[in-house]
């Protein structure tokens, strides 16, 4: 499937590694970037944060521990975490396999 | 809930209105709007068109007809559903209740 295809079933273009979380890129422009970020339980993102740029993260499927601000929650399918720009946020640990939507404008 | 909360389960979140498709603000700065867009089934949301934003659709629950470009595609939870900038967009008819996560980067 082309990445700017404009209908995706987000579900079927998760890919996964042994190594750490998979990235994979729906749609890029200047303005916008997403994406997916695909874990296996126990994987992680490093705790990060983007200056000038918005960015959220939406579980589509799993559980996993985000760290947002000085905060650690729990997420499961259907939780969106807002990383507004500037604030710290990551991935303490994936507890299951897990698919993340992940969007930031402009794009990185 | 504070519209800008950094952790939001979205489906706790969802509105609707007899009379026409409810919109929900999660998030809003000048880079990027995240909203609900909640259907009653029948409802729709009239074709139209950002110039200079591009934005998506990722139905959380429900099945709903969507129109993107020239193309008219029944979505379901976990479908994406691109519209760049320019591309016409837009809901023929949601056929259940239905929750649309809806972005669009810059902000209208």
């Amino acid at each position: 499937m082309e990445p700017q295809e404009l209908v995706q079933h987000l579900e079927g273009r998760a890919a996964f590694r042994a190594d750490k979380m998979a990235k994979v890129d729906c749609f890029r422009s200047d303005r916008l970037l997403v994406g997916l970020n695909c874990f296996e339980p126990g994987q992680s993102q490093a705790v990060h944060a983007h200056a000038g740029a918005d960015k959220f993260y939406v579980v589509l499927s799993g559980k996993a521990n985000f760290v947002v601000g000085e905060r650690t929650v729990t997420a499961v399918a259907g939780d969106l975490i807002l990383a507004p720009a500037g604030v710290p946020h990551g991935v303490a640990r994936a507890e299951t396999r897990a698919v993340v939507l992940v969007a930031i404008a402009p794009a990185p």
